[in-house]
Formats: structure tokens, C-alpha cells, sequence
């Protein structure tokens, strides 16, 4: 019934995901190397849309000018024979040990410097594939102790990093924007900007801030207890998801990256909702990890099941919306009412004060009989959900 | 050792805090009602500085005109008595049922219409009895389930209303800032503007953003599992820390308002050191509950209690900032360093991509090997807190 | 095509849900008392089968014997009338202030005696009433402080209440089972015997355990962050899940109690497959709360929904079951091979350790490459659990 | 003024610990590899009393017979020459990907019996260098996913497990006894046992449970927003706190192993006042990480950070209960009186329904007007923990 992925559905993984070899904190690889090139051809397959990749994901970190282009030349040649396409580019800022207390705001300026050079390497080359998104997840930028870390210097640093790069990516005309990425803990014990709300607070003090937005991840406002709809929903209200990550948690705990679906299923399911009929019109991107207990053929099982999971809460989200006992819910919620500004048009303080409708004859307590029915609402949504209805 | 409390602190408490009955989600109320005349003069005793107040907390909701006369009189002369001032007052948008979707948000327009008015009304006797700050905590604005609330037009509702309060005020004249204070749920599920990140982002969409800012709560912000240090660290690095509720609780679960220094002791030990050293001049406003197996001397207890934690960790975090060997230890871990620009002065990005020091030259092994002493820090900051250096 | 509840489904409410008038931490009741014969017809005609209380709830604290004789007429005709039984009863030791301290464990021994001749008094109308399961829910058993509570005594007063109370139920030939109800914090900040293993543990301490069990609630678990299929799951393998309380929860934050099914989807078809599947034979009892939102034709349409909820997740977990293609899934990923005893039958150490095929001649790499297809399984489930297949 | 750590205090490390290289989730390795002789020198050094290790941290995965043998010999030899002993010792049923779904209850039960067998021949060698307590933390078992792993039939194969190998080490005369550490996540979804309640419920199923006890660990507690002072308490009540793994953890998030006293400094101040004055006398063992942000230097100063704050809360503690204030405080709190059995000696059923004072004439509104005076007892614990008074 479902159907099956296409192009048009502009789904894109993560080279991380797929590749990942399930080397864990308390464990060793349990998967061989994925070469890139597959990658792209076996996520095409399936059906995907687009790849993305961290600098070193592609290249491995310190490798050779030559050993670079050999590697660029075969992952340019997948891209060629299967039709995929970058959207997405990304820096690695915490793997190498130099990493260890953040890239843009490390406190050892030498490292910093390393890291703007980082990304600034790595922007070019996205633009030359044709990315038109480049993601910046700072996982280390944080610390462990609020005795090592000035937050005020270290808020100083990441705009001034943050503003160098979108003014180089202006300057040279790389066609970029720019989205930041929150998380709350892990790697590090406390990161900076660690829900989209801190993002797009942040954004809002850039000199660039105009092509610079954010990339929420499912999981990482979960792992905070919030709800995704509500923050994904901000972000798109203030005109800046410029990109999403999808995958699965279960609440606060370590970063699981499920396949997305396969964690709060309620939440996936209105996010989806938000998405398609929202005005979200970008990729719609997987940062997941593949268990550590499959096989490569667990791998792609994987892959496909975000895919379809998507799929899924789609159609059942135009099911809801069609549905005339919905609408008729809604309005008795009176969730359109909320679409009406509270104000009349032109409508001043004097105005609402002169109002005695509004209060001096307003009855409180006459008006609060009402019952808003959301819980009937609720249920609707279950049904829809679970092809009850 | 510690000194006793005095006005120079400026010290606040919520009228509602000493005076909280303790009825709960399980329970009846198990203390007398608290006149606020009387609570004017116990807290002035103690030494504290001011007093707050939502507008139902002093003059019942629905009071009659002369009541609410009678009332404010009282009021005001036990203020003229003890020099007691009104630093900050707030407006009760949730306790009603008629709030129970929400004030500014609720789906239903005539609500939305009332609570404008409500906030109004108690805008002008903040600004009469010299408030500087208005607190507005929407603590029912949000949803239990996404398909009661469309988030956009929440959101356009919010800023709707709140830009036509911060005109209001700018028009009456009435000298007051108002402040936002973040929850990420309880009692609603969700509620809108989670976390000092999503408030913050929020005020950088109005019209008025001018005189808008944040008053963080402590447990609110730790609800979500969030670091207070960098989430206030945030606000005031963004000029916008206009007001703080300081208290304890113990992460992720219900809004439990403890004693401030009664909670997690850590983050309010570097959470004094930053208001006491980052540049924050506005009241210590304590925003808890008194237990619920206390009687009226256990309240007063821990009235007093709030601001003897407060003055221990300000004794101790003067300390920290003094000793020598911590200077030296910050200094060995590059904390000044990330004060410096990551950039020279004038540096573009050609300079910067010719500077091979920076990246061709730059050994990232080698500089990796550097340990920060992050520990070496933290262990500092635990002999300081504890006493024990 | 989901079927109506009927009474074989054993479905029952406490009284306190569908009657709670919803009033909360920051808000009085939005509803008005619900007479419990209406509750019990209402309940009826919706399908239920049976109805739960606490003393309290029926017979207001304090109420004089002939009022108390007055209610229980009324209710035992209005039971009578629809045939709904009560199957299990509990007391009320959390709302008067008397318990501010907790009941069988408060500091003040008179305060643990009165709360034992509570519990006898209203074990006899339970028994009367043809209960068979006794709830106790110690909610206030519990501290804020660990100053304020020696851990060792408050175990040995609990334990000496709990097998007085079964010896007596014992002694009068009542033919209940008593059923702890663990919960992890609120109202008490850190309440006793806070999840389903630490009253698993502390039951087999008991002489009188035999008569002793659980009764998990859903949402009490998760505010843990704890999985309930596994919670429930060893209680059932202890022989120890006397009863459960069914709602919904979104993680570690207050006690929502939510309709069961408005919270973690996933874990709530789960559980109900543990339930309908696993040898669980007791009451589908619901403890939720309905929002504050309804009036009480919402309450009737919350207590609807909780049943339709579980019914549509045991059709999911038949199908689910039957598909051939998932009875493939569970083979290929082994699960019916972790029934086989880990030793052939009377397999001893020396013959394990005799056994070269078990480890000298094993080969952990190659065997660890099998893929155990774990994420199939689960995108199996998401596809019954969706009606996708 | 507070004393260097000696002998006396017990204080045992992980090789595991100091020997960490940190590489994590999202980074690799940032230290060498540590030499295990050298780790006992330095230990020793610092003034720790042992060391424990899991059976691959001393020797390697898959090493050869003479291999074990050479560095068995090394290791020895540092033991004696610096007097540190081996009090416990563990296996590592997680890091090679055979474990990856588990060690005891994998699906696959070849995995299974090799598992045991990895076990009982480190047993002999932790029996051979003296140990007495044998850790089990299963790691492994557990799921991502309900569907992947039938609850009462892993509960059956981790019985049998722990069964077979407590007979194991009785019959072979191997003076040991078993700790269970339980945690509730990470690296599974959900492991089996996720708190030391149900850990605890579990051994009581066991055949062999006179010698089988828990393991808890500081931060495995706290991951579920558990109280480590209750976890620990119920454990030693039960007499089966047979080891400890102190280490600092900042509430539900991923696994920190943070330095003790570095997370939740009040529950470690009344961790150690349970320690020092509630009856346990095994090892204090640190299970912690140094930062990735240290070097070696780094990790010596954490090592000795560890005992540091064990030494400061346990003199803390000692000042705390000699103050007569605090005495005083405690018997206005009733604390003693929750010792003072709630029932008369010999008292029954019938003397206490006989007895009018009990509820008859008991009257709960004036006894509830008592104030226990927690806030009090908690202020005055923050004063000393402080070194305010």
C-alpha cells in the first residue's frame, strides 16, 4: 500500500550512517568499512535522493592531495552513474583528539584558527559538488566543568566564527547556507547552543545572520525531554530550518540515533505532518545509526525502513488532514480560531479598553464550561495513526 | 562566617512563595493562608529587600473594586513601614479554568481578548508601585497533544501579543521591562517557549525586542536537563538577562521549587559567580516552594534559607576568583586565552588561508597532546565550595 | 473494525480518574464533582467492567458513619444495577496533611499508626465489596533532604506495615493480595521503592510475600525512563503482577497521566502484547487523568479512548503475531532460540568446560558476523502497529 | 586539612579507568596506551589500596597462552612490590562484537555458553590473586527493540547464568562472591536490570543467592533520575551491597563516569555519610573517566581528585552528625522516632483496633499542624557540606 521511495521525496543519508562500523563506548567495530562509492549506489537503489558526508567521512583526515582527489574522483563518478545528488556538506570538528575542547571555541586559539581553515577547505569543495546547505554541528564546542569554560568568550568566539565563515562563503560566492545544529550533552557534558531555541537565539545576533538557520535533530531536542514539533515548528516560523535530521530517541538518555520511527512514534508522526504541509521544502535527511547488531544486509534493511517509516506517517497525515470528522474536531477545538489575530484590524489599547465585551462583561466562569475536546482530537490522530480508522 | 543578609543584596521573594499553602497535585493544603502584609514584614526582617506578586496572589481574582482598594492599601503601608519595594510584578494567567488552553495563545479568541486585559490592568499597578520589571510566565500556553495547537499560529498569537503589551507600556509610559520566563512543560504538556534558547529567539522576531528579555528559572531550565550556568550565560551575553528565579531541583521531573542551594549545589555555586561577576545588577529574586511538611516556622526557615546559600556561594566563589593557584590553573587551562579573538586584528580570510602556521604548518598530533587540566579545575572549585582550601 | 469494549476485555477505572475535577499545581478544578453512582452507569454503558477507589474517594475523610453507610448504599445499588464489579480497592494515605510525612513510613509513629487502622478499616469494605487485589500506593512515603530520613528505618517501618497489613487480611480471612504501586519522585521528591524492581525487592523480604505483588503504572516507569515490556515483563516472570495501572507518559517530567496510548506508542503495543500473550489474567485498569481542557463530555470521550486504544493494539499484536512473514523475522533473529537452556539437560561445569566447541575451538570473529535483523523486526512491528501491512 | 588518603580508606581503581584513552562516540583516541604496572605504581603512589580489572583490560582479547602468562607475571609482581591488592575483579562480556546482543541472554546460544566460559576462567585467575567480590555488569543484555527479545525467557537464561556460575564458585571452593551492576541504558537501548531494584528482586529468584549480591554504581542510578542514597540504602538493608562504584554523573543523560563529587555533590556528601556510618565495609571503588580533554598528568590528577572528595564529604559527614544543633534538629524531625517499632511489642491486630488513641480519638487536623523542620536538617546539611559552619 505504501509506496516505495522515489527522487521526489528528496531523501538523503549521511555517509556516517550507513558507514558507521559500530564501534561504541564500550565496544570495537562490529562492521567493515563502507566504501563511499557503494554507498552512493546501493542508497540510490533504494531510492534515495541525495548523500551527504563530513570532510573526513569522504577523505580521511590528513590524507594526501592525490590520495584526496582519487577518492573525490570515484565518489564524483557514483554521483554521475546513479543520478544522486550532494544537498548537504558537513565539517568533522570532534573526532581528532586536537578537537577535544571544541573547534570555534576551543580556548587554544591555534585550534581554532585549524578549525576555521577546516571548514573553510571543505566549503569549497561543497559548493564545487553543488551542495546548497552547509551544516555546522559543533559536538565538542562545550565543556564539563563551568570552571573551565567563559561562557560570555566562548559565546564571543562561536559568533565570530560562525560570521567569518557565512561572510567567506558571501565573499566567494559558494552559493552555501549556513545551518547550526543543537545538541544538549554528549560528547561533550554540556554543549553550547544546546537546543534549537539557543540556535536561533544565537543566529538572531550574527552580522550574516540572513543565510544562517539551523538543522534540528530529532533525537537531540529529545534527549532534552522537548517536544519536536513545537521547536521543529519554531524554527520554520522564524524562516530558518534550513535543514532536518531525522532519526529516533527515547527520551533523555545517550544518543541513540534509531531509525526515524523507530523511537516516539506520536512525535514522528505530527512531525512529519509539520513537514509536508508546513512549507518545509528541503531535504528530508537521516543521521541515524544502523544497530550495532546487524549485518551490512541489517545495514541497508535499515536505510530502507527510515525511508518507509517517512513514507508511512505521510500518507496517514493526509488521511487525518482529508478525514471530515477531523475537521470537524478541529473546529470545535477551535484550532483555526488561532489563525484569527486576537486584535480587530487597526485595533488599539484604547480601543481593546473601551471594549467592556472583552472584560468588564466578560463572565469567566460561564466561559471556561466550554471543553476544548483535544483529547477526542488525540484519538482521532491514534486512529489515523494506527489505520484504525 | 557568612554574613547576614541585607537590602545591598537585593534580595526578592514572590509573594506566592512564602505564602504557597501547599495543596498539590495529591494533597490539600496543609498551612494557614499568609496575609501579605504580614509577609511584607517577616521577609523585611530577614533581611530581605523585595517583594513580588502575581495580581491574583494580592487581590483575589474577581475581587470587587473596594477590596481590591482595601487590599492594595494595606499593602502599600506595610511597604512605607518597612522600605519593603516592588521590584518586579506578574500577572496570574493559570490558575483560572478560563486559562486552561492558555492566555495569549488559547485557541479561544474572547480568552486571548481577557488576558490582554488582565495584564494591562496589572501593568499599571506594577508601574504605580514602581516595578521596573514585568514577568510574564505562559505557563498554559501549549498543548498536550500536537493536533490541538497549530504551532505557527501560536506563535503569531504570542508575538501578536506580546509586542502589542511592550507598545502598550512604551505608550503609558509606565518605565517597565518586560521579561519572559521559559518552562518546557507542567502544567501543560508542552508549553511554548521551552528554554531560555527558544524565549530568547522568540523576542528576536518583535517589534519591541528593545524592552523584552528573559527571566530564567533555575529548576525550570534543569527540567530540561540544561546547564543554568550557559543558559544564563546566554541571556546575559545577549543583553537580555533582565531578571532571575532562583531555586533548586533535581533534574528531569516535576517542578519541584526547592530552597535555591538545595538542589544540584554545583551549577548554583558557578551560577552565583556569574551573576556576582559577569555583569548582572538586577534583584535575586527566589522563586520556590517551602516544603510541604512545614509549618509557618519551617516557611520562615526557609525564607532565610534561600539567601544564606546565595551568600555562601558569593563567600566562596570571591575565594575561587582570589586564590593564586586557581588564577594560575585557569591560566594553564587557556581559559583567558579564548578571550582573544581567533582572528588578528584586520585579518581576512585571504590573510588567514595564507598563514600556513594555521593549517599546512600546523601539527594537529603534536598540539593535541596538550592536556587542558579541566579536572585539576573542577577539583579547585569543589575544595572551594566545600571549604576545604 | 477495531470492536467495542465489552466486559470480557476486564477493563475498570478508579473513580478518582474519570471524577478528578482537575485541579492542579498552578490551577483550581475545572470541573464539577462527579456523583460516583453516575460514575459507575457511565462507565458501564462505555463498556467497562469494573470500578476502583480509594476510601477517600467515595467517603469523604472524616464523614460520619451514617453519611458513610448513606454512599455505600447508593454505590452497591448503582453496582447492582449494571453488573460492574469492583475488583480492586486502595486507600488514600497522601492528602490530608496528617501524611505530609508519608503513612506507613512518616517520622511521627502516631501519624504510621492511624494510617495502618486506615488501611484495615477500608480492607474490610474491600473484602466486603468482593475485591480480590488491594492497592498501596505509599506516594508519600518518601523525602526531599536525605537528612530527613534514615533510609534503614524507613525500610524496617515499611516492611513491619506491610506484613502486618497481609497477616491481618491473612488472619480475617479477607482474600485480597496486596499489590505495591512503586513511583520514583512527585509528590515526594524521591519517593520509596521507586520503580517495579525495587518493590519486587523489597516484597521478597516480606515474610507474608506470597500474598504480596505489584501493580506498575505505565507512566510511573517512564518518568524513570525505564521500558515497561521490561518492567512488567520480569514482574510477570517473578509471578509477582498482581494488577497494572494503564495511561499514557512522554518521558522523565511530571505525572502526566495521560489516556493509555496518548504517550509512547510503541511501548504501549508492546506492553499490550506482553499482556494479551505473556499469561497476564488480572484487571486492564486504567489510572489516568482527563486534561483540564474537558469539560465532562470529554471526560466520557477520555475514558472511551483509553479502551479503544488498547483494543486497537491487541488487533495490531495478532496480526502481528499471525504474519507469517514476522514468524520468519523472530526465527532468523534467534528469539525463540534464547528459550533453549544456555546447558544441554544436566550439563555440570566440568562437562562445559570439557565442551572444546564452546570456546577453544569457537571462533568469536567469524560467529560475529552474523546479523541478528533486529531492525527488521522492528519495522515489522512499526508496520502492524500502522495497520502498513 | 583534610587528610591524604591511606590504606585505610580502601580506595580501589579500574585499570579500565586511568587506563581509559578516551576515545568515545563521536572521537578517538586521545592518550596512549597505559601499561597496567605502571597504573598499580601510580596508584599505589597516590595512596589507593587496590586495583581491579575485567579479564581483557590485562590481557588482551584472544591472547596466547604464554602471552597471559607474561603479563599475568608482570602484574604480580607490581602487587607485591607495592603491597596493592586485587579485591575484585569482572568480565568483559561487551566490547568484542560477538557480545553485541549480549552476553549471558544473547539470542544466540552458542554466545551464551561461550560466555560463560569467558567468565569461569577469569574467576579462577580472581580467585587466584585474592579477590573476593566477582562484578558481573551485563552490559550487553538487552534490546533496542520489544520485538527482538522475549522478556521472561531472557530473565530464564540470565537466571540460569548467574546460577551456574554461583555453583561454580562454590563448588570450586573459589571464595567469591557476585556483584550485579545493574544500569538502565547505554549501550543498549534497555539492558536487563536496569536499577539495583531490580537487580535486587532478581537475585532473590535465585537458587544460589546467599552469594550473590549488587554492584551499584553512583552514576548507573542517577542515569534514571534515581536517588543514590535510597538504591544504596535498600541494597545494604537487604544486606547486599556487597561492592560500590562511586563515580559523578549529572542526571539522565549518556554515561559520564565523571570524578566523585563532581556531579550531584549533595547525594555524594550523603553517599558517603551511608558508607562511613550505615555498616558497609567492602572496597571504595571509583569507576569513572578522566576527561578527554587530560593527558596523563590529567588523569593522575583525577585519580586523586576521586579520593580527595571522598576524603572532604566523609569529614563533612563527621562534623555534621557531631553538632548538637543538628542532633537537635534531627529529634525535632522525629528522625529517631521512624527506629521505634510502629507496633507495641506482641501488640495484634485487635489490640490496636482496640486501641481509641489510634484513630477514634486520634484527631489528624491538629496532628497535622506539626512542621517537621526538613528544610532546617537540609540547610544545616548545605552549611556543613559548605564548610559554613
Amino acid at each position: 500500500m505504501t509506496q516505495a521511495p522515489t527522487r521526489e521525496d528528496k531523501f538523503s543519508f549521511g555517509l556516517w550512517t550507513v558507514g558507521w562500523q559500530a564501534n561504541d563506548m564500550f565496544g570495537s567495530a562490529s562492521r567493515p568499512p563502507l566504501d563511499a562509492v557503494e554507498a552512493v549506489h546501493r542508497l540510490s537503489e533504494l531510492g534515495a535522493w541525495g548523500i551527504t558526508f563530513h570532510d573526513d567521512d569522504l577523505i580521511p583526515f590528513g590524507s594526501a592531495d592525490d590520495e584526496r582527489e582519487r577518492r573525490l574522483k570515484r565518489f564524483r563518478a557514483a554521483l554521475a552513474e546513479t543520478g544522486m545528488v550532494v544537498p548537504t556538506v558537513t565539517t568533522n570538528l570532534f573526532s581528532h583528539p586536537i578537537f577535544k575542547d571544541g573547534g570555534l571555541t576551543s580556548n587554544d586559539r591555534a585550534v581554532r584558527r585549524f578549525a576555521l581553515r577546516k571548514v573553510m577547505r571543505n566549503m569549497e569543495l561543497a559548493a564545487e559538488l553543488g551542495a546548497s546547505t552547509y551544516v555546522l554541528w559543533g559536538g565538542r564546542e562545550g565543556a564539563e566543568t563551568d570552571a573551565a569554560k567563559d561562557i560570555k568568550a566562548a559565546m564571543d568566539r562561536y559568533r565570530e566564527g560562525i560570521d567569518f565563515l557565512a561572510q567567506y562563503v558571501l565573499d566567494q560566492g559558494l552559493g552555501l547556507r549556513l545551518a547550526l545544529e543543537p545538541k544538549p550533552n554528549e560528547p561533550r557534558g554540556d554543549i553550547l547552543l544546546p537546543t534549537v531555541g539557543h540556535a536561533l537565539a544565537f543566529i538572531s545576533t550574527l552580522q550574516n545572520h540572513e543565510i544562517v538557520g539551523v538543522n534540528p535533530e530529532v533525537g537531540h531536542e529529545q534527549m532534552a525531554g522537548l517536544n519536536v514539533v513545537h521547536g521543529f515548528g519554531q524554527a520554520l516560523w522564524q524562516g530558518k530550518l534550513f535543514h532536518v535530521d531525522l532519526n529516533g530517541q527515547r527520551g533523555p538518555r545517550f544518543d541513540q540515533d534509531l531509525v526515524f520511527g523507530h523511537g516516539d512514534v506520536l512525535s514522528s508522526f505530527f512531525l512529519v505532518d509539520l513537514l509536508e504541509h508546513g512549507g518545509y521544502d528541503g531535504p528530508r535527511h537521516f543521521d541515524y545509526k544502523p544497530l550495532r547488531t546487524e549485518n551490512m544486509d541489517g545495514v541497508w534493511e535499515s536505510a530502507a525502513a527510515n525511508m518507509r517509516s517517512y513514507l508511512i506517517f505521510a500518507e496517514r497525515s493526509r488521511a487525518f488532514r482529508a478525514d471530515p470528522e477531523v475537521q470537524e474536531a478541529l473546529a470545535a477545538a477551535l484550532v483555526p480560531e488561532l489563525a484569527v489575530p486576537t486584535l480587530n484590524e487597526g485595533e488599539t489599547a484604547a480601543d481593546l479598553l473601551a471594549d467592556r465585551s472583552a472584560f468588564e462583561d466578560f463572565d469567566p466562569d460561564k466561559a471556561a464550561e466550554r471543553g476544548y475536546g483535544f483529547v477526542r482530537l488525540a484519538q482521532l490522530a491514534l486512529d489515523h495513526l494506527t489505520g484504525a480508522r
